[in-house]
């Protein structure tokens, strides 16, 4: 089966502009099948400031009321999303930037499974890995921000580490799936705040360990949790490194890979 | 050879939501392959006066400064492109929405040739014709945004007008192409002020006459002008009516359709 990257490329990151050019570069030149998913929250969280939008996150989550609906729509899937695919264009890339409703790429369902009310917060419940595998095959290049929708009319706010994972997870019928989270710290680290402590592979007997010795914590727990639950359904290998380090990543001389065992 | 419908929406249904509504319901019907632009100037002028951008506007066309480049590109690609997209899967029928860079979709240039600057507005150099056919042939209906990019990385504020028409004449060769421009009026009238005195069907030499007798002027000889063009690139025919009458538009008992003799 063919190889297919889906990378995620982090918040910090994307706000960045010298930072995010010399990632898309180093994209661009990746060769095979790839996707990539970006987040914006940053950009979000001001351009709501400068509309007078009141934000309210919980848990790292963004509590999305009508308002802030608009405005997460016009900055990822407009604002970030088209720069981004201007940029690969650039690069000699050709990408196709796309949110969840378009060609129905990614189905979901308004939250409200939490005791907290979200607001237009979408749960995945179906990739369309036809439109998906065709826009591939046709050489293209996914660009995707992180809006779904319902079918019903409503497009719903969506966590990117989430559309990252979904994608992979639908995908591994058709490819063997590089899944790869690429932010701003070198990878999961031994001690938080010295980014010489990668760890440089992880199976899920040691991240159980390091979980029990509390040397991973808060944050990092969800993301791992999502990741290794990645791994069980079929993706080939999760990656989480440093965006500006890419090409290393992909070669596995950089960053934390899990594995199956 | 098949046909294609390339129908262009204003600005002034756009920003009317029980009229886009309206308006996408009979679109969504409408069958056959079919390709929608949308404008949303009035957006965007909005959200750029909350933004606290200044706005010029020389001959009915915006001044692109930086500010205002993203406004269009969050506004244009991002908030309206996306509720069409979502709205148009809601009545069954599959959209994508596209901007100019997408896919490189829309390769223009930034304009020059004026003795104003209009700073990052795009002038058309080409249509990306196997892109927008494969997409058709997918089953995919194509909703585009009136963002192009140059592929060096910048993107470009282009005209909605401008980019239907040179979609529907970029495409001439593979399919029989009706153009029809929507939008609140209901066609080209002899008196601008009373919507029942629409001329139903306009030649060439007609239009000169009356272009001669000054019955039609100011706004309408440029977008007359153009449609006349593209009929003469080998469109089939084009329309001019009211969003509201979209079937009858069609069927061409509504609005104004201009016939090559």
């Amino acid at each position: 089966m063919e190889k297919l990257y889906v990378i995620k490329i982090g918040g910090n990151i994307v706000d960045d502009e010298a930072k995010l050019s010399s990632f898309l570069k180093d994209f661009a030149q990746l060769q095979g099948k790839k996707i990539l998913v970006h987040g914006g929250g940053k950009l979000a969280t001001q351009m709501a400031a400068q509309l007078n939008i009141p934000q309210q996150m919980i848990d790292g989550r963004r509590i999305t009321d009508e308002r802030t609906l608009r405005v997460v729509t016009m900055v990822y899937a407009g604002l970030i999303n088209k720069n981004i695919v201007s940029a690969l264009q650039a690069n000699g890339c050709n990408a196709i930037g796309l949110c969840g409703a378009d060609g129905n790429a990614i189905l979901a369902h308004k939250r409200t499974r939490s005791n907290i009310d979200y607001g237009f917060a979408g749960d995945v419940d179906e990739v369309n890995v036809n439109l998906i595998s065709s826009l591939l095959d046709a050489g293209l290049t996914l660009v995707m921000a992180p809006i779904t929708h319902d079918a019903k009319g409503q497009l719903l706010n969506t966590n990117a580490d989430t559309i990252a994972q979904e994608i992979g997870r639908a995908l591994v019928k058709q490819y063997v799936v590089q899944l790869i989270y690429s932010f701003e710290k070198s990878g999961v680290l031994i001690n938080a705040n010295d980014d010489s402590t990668v760890i440089a592979s992880m199976t899920p007997d040691y991240y159980a360990d390091l979980k029990k010795k509390e040397v991973i914590f808060a944050g990092m727990i969800p993301k791992l949790d999502n990741a290794f639950k990645a791994l069980q359904e079929g993706v080939d290998t999760v990656i989480i490194g440093k965006a500006e380090e890419l090409p290393a990543l992909i070669n596995g001389n950089a960053g934390t890979t899990l594995r199956h065992e």
